[in-house]
């Protein structure tokens, strides 16, 4: 199963913020007779979930299959078109960039629309017109393929949303006192925990993920340079008492709030594909019946599915998107 | 142990709209000695939490005391003054009446202050100077204690509140996921759901108590003669979506909103003790740790008191507060 | 709803290891004509679980039905015959007896064929035959109710077991970690755990509960007048591991192993019946499916049924086992 | 990071039972100066845990290390001497071979034995005496270090056991309840369940994994050819009643019961480490604490520590294993 991983060298991630590495991994999936013919395929920028993406999807386990194992178990079973497969790799030391620009993190979407898919066109036989170039992703990923189809129409043509982020009133709110609550053994100081990070802990406390996934959202959300970990937190750290004028911050990047002035390019698109678990631990289900609630007033064409599921263990569902995807293309 | 028990009629629930029984069965403790003594006595009114109060309190266990049982160790060893302590019936059919008026559920403000009072005063010995009356409750009796300490100074000189209902934001908010999740088996219909209510189910859902516990506070804070069940709900039944209008009018009863009114009220008090556990499970320590940050700012002398504990379990808590009252009452 | 509680001096208990009280207070249900009738009535004793029974049978919640108040809905709506139900206090301060006899605890079963049954049949008109006594119970009343259909079918002519302690080798044994790990915090000593007990602790452990339940069952079935509680323990207090000899003790109260020398005695029973918890907390739907089979294997006529649920909140049952009691009754 | 992965075609696993490939490929990590040395070096032999070990040791994740990761930099900064670490592939369809020989898995302990180290002692610059030679193991790998060094001490004079597999009464019989649980989706058959396995299942239920470990172990310690599925279950696929026959086969395997006809190979290792978390969730904590007391009775020299923490997100005891082999073997 041909895959390659092309390490690009980021002119616009140098020198950010956090010091990650400006040269990222991307693993390219290439469809089984790519070798051997002179076709051009679609492209899937297939974009991970939180702490994932890039080399982190090529992990092999003995009962599930990785991204590559899958697409290709569906091409080469005639279920899914011969296409190519891109793994972006926006990550940063603190779990994700969520695929936008952010003053505290790095400029994610413009490398991801400006530097990544031009070398990826340039440098595999590609189809290049936005009908053959689809934007997908999982969980922090179906958030930025979302907001990536509605900011660049003229990139692609179709999007796939697995229980993406949305209804931030909902799915990041709720995590507060958990979060809150891990601070405890760090005197209630943001600063404090993130001196030692990402150090791995010896022992991860109950919240410990709560919190990362707060304070990494953060950063993408209310990057704030006067802060003193460059971004402000839209609670106080003792009391857990929203912060309304950062909380006003957050809910400017919430899907169910972007949408009614995005609603021309989400309408362009060939196909916009939905789904979530009907029992998501983050309560995603939520945000998603209300955003395509939103979507069905503003006369936007889309398929949303929620199914007997949580928000894990649920890749089976790619299976149904890819077929979805496959017979758009054609 | 001298437990007696009165039935009050109160004019005041005569009719109210739940069709509940305006027969109130109030068990009042009296101290060891009051048979043979004519000594007048400090009150306390015991508030209890949702679901319980009255005669609820006395429900005997093997490895617990009823807070008959409590009260009278601690007059017996010394540790407290002999003093009456009368346990309020204020309980709906949903569980409870938050100790307010409502529209939706009868005035059990009213029913307090105005018959409840003046019965035990005129039908036992107490003191019956505000100086000597004592308002004090857990979860919801903790909310109950400290409103009505807000709003009746004249009557209440000393206040209790454990583990008190604060911050709406999140000690209610954060069940709202459960409650739409509990309301699918119900076509998402709060309506359909009462219907069959209070007939104990044969299965109680998972999330059972946590759409029970939110439609008692709708029917407590947002009563609406026109909505079907008498309340507006502050959310969608099936998104979850919150709807601001009705989710300000639960904001003007949180306690966190309220103090700033009412802060003469507070300062008169001879005794303020609050406590909260460290791992609340409805979150109230962040409410107890805002709402005091706010009596610091106001002037109001309090005693506040985080311990290691969650929400249940901790009626040895009473034995500390009531140590405080006796020690305040001398 | 005539319920008296009566007193009852028991000789046998005087003087009894863990010094309990000789003295038990046995609350009574009397059907709704039993003033105005001359009739005699059949009489269920009902056994109560784990640290339940006798007046703990009283408390009454908001939302569910106190043992008398449900037979009282049952007999009034016409749905199960006038009779008479007695709630035997077979509680030590280590939560049960299991209502057999025991150097450690005292000669409940004793007290109970002995004393008791002859003073209801003296003081209440009973039907005093044997095919109108009942012994019915759940969890370890359940257990109660089989071990003495077992050896008193002079007695009872009906059982009924809900739910009861089956299997040793699951429902106690797979409580032994969780006990051991309780243990730690008292330096892996049940003595010193116990040298505080009953007092209600401040704050119970995780595991308090198994820790106090398998404690309670060594008083019960493994009783030892050297040991320094009284009983033998059947695990290391450290290392969890199995004590053969001991366990062998507690194996030959299994009702799984003793039920081939009793077949007899419970093939004499008007009406066996017996359900359990298709999800049951501590795995009795094994022991269930495991001890049915043998009453299968034995010839003995039984009802067996599996519900949709765990052992708790199952007063839904009795429901149940009372329409099919009054039915075999008359 | 050197690390090369060896694909090693074995002629012992060849035609195995369970149709499972004979290729296995085996990860090797080399220390730094490797290449421009010409030095040889002592050999770990890392044997994973259940459904893992082989490639699946390396997947990479952005908090974690993989464990040549790990190992190198403890060898670049001079916490460790540099060894070669070798990565075994006996991973079975079922989950794991146990890294011992069964008739219905396939001789994994001798393809380690008589295949796997010869192989690397040919191809790679290893130090070839036992006194250079470590078996080292997590959790069923932990299990495969105390078996291997058991019976092979001609091969492995060191041996590392991190929170292996010991007190089979515990750490499996525990689990058996929940596996029969899981079976009742399956009509409580084995046989059925295994017909669609190992397909990755839509939905995993609750208890899946308790029953694939199980019926994993049973494939290794009770092979049985005349049964359906090439092995017998030491439990009733319905009732979960323990089949003594069965289980008796399984207690063979149990180190606790193995410890003392293997003392002497035990007495000449020069290191053996073993630890446990003191919360392990499968209660390997107790089995570590009884099998360390039979060492000690048998005068066999080692080192435990038990530590705070339970069985997942240990692999920072590593550093603590690795230290003490580095020492050792200095």
């Amino acid at each position: 199963m041909p895959v390659v991983i092309e390490t690009i060298a980021s002119a616009l991630l140098a020198g950010n913020p956090l010091g990650d590495p400006p040269e990222r991994r991307v693993p390219i999936y290439l469809p089984p007779d790519y070798e051997t013919s002179t076709a051009r395929y679609p492209v899937v920028y297939f974009l991970a979930g939180f702490s994932g993406g890039g080399v982190y999807l090529l992990g092999e386990s003995l009962w599930g299959e990785t991204l590559p194992q899958r697409v290709d178990r569906l091409v080469r079973g005639g279920d899914v078109r011969p296409l190519i497969v891109v793994m972006p790799d926006c990550i940063t030391r603190f779990g994700g960039s969520q695929y936008i620009n952010s003053a505290a993190t790095g400029p994610y979407a413009d490398h991801l629309v400006q530097e990544l898919v031009p070398y990826v066109d340039a440098h595999f036989r590609t189809l290049t017109d936005r009908e053959h170039r689809v934007v997908m992703g999982k969980s922090s990923g179906g958030y930025g393929a979302t907001v990536l189809a509605m900011r660049h129409p003229e990139l692609f043509g179709l999007a796939v949303d697995h229980s993406g982020d949305k209804y931030f009133e909902l799915c990041y709110r709720a995590d507060i006192p958990a979060a809150v609550s891990a601070l405890a053994r760090y005197d209630h100081s943001a600063a404090r925990f993130l001196a030692d990070f990402p150090h791995p802990p010896a022992k991860r406390g109950r919240h410990w993920f709560a919190l990362v996934n707060l304070l990494a959202m953060a950063s993408c959300y209310s990057p704030d340079p006067a802060a003193p970990c460059g971004f402000a937190l839209p609670f106080d750290e003792h009391t857990a008492e929203l912060r309304p004028d950062v909380w006003t911050r957050w809910l400017a990047h919430d899907p169910v709030e972007l949408v009614a002035a995005h609603a021309a390019a989400l309408r362009s698109l060939r196909l916009y594909f939905l789904d979530c678990g009907r029992w998501d631990e983050h309560h995603l289900q939520f945000g998603a019946r209300i955003y395509t609630g939103r979507l069905r007033d503003l006369g936007i064409a889309h398929t949303y599915e929620e199914f007997d599921g949580g928000h894990l263990q649920v890749a089976h569902r790619y299976d149904v998107s890819l077929r979805a995807l496959s017979a758009a293309l054609a």
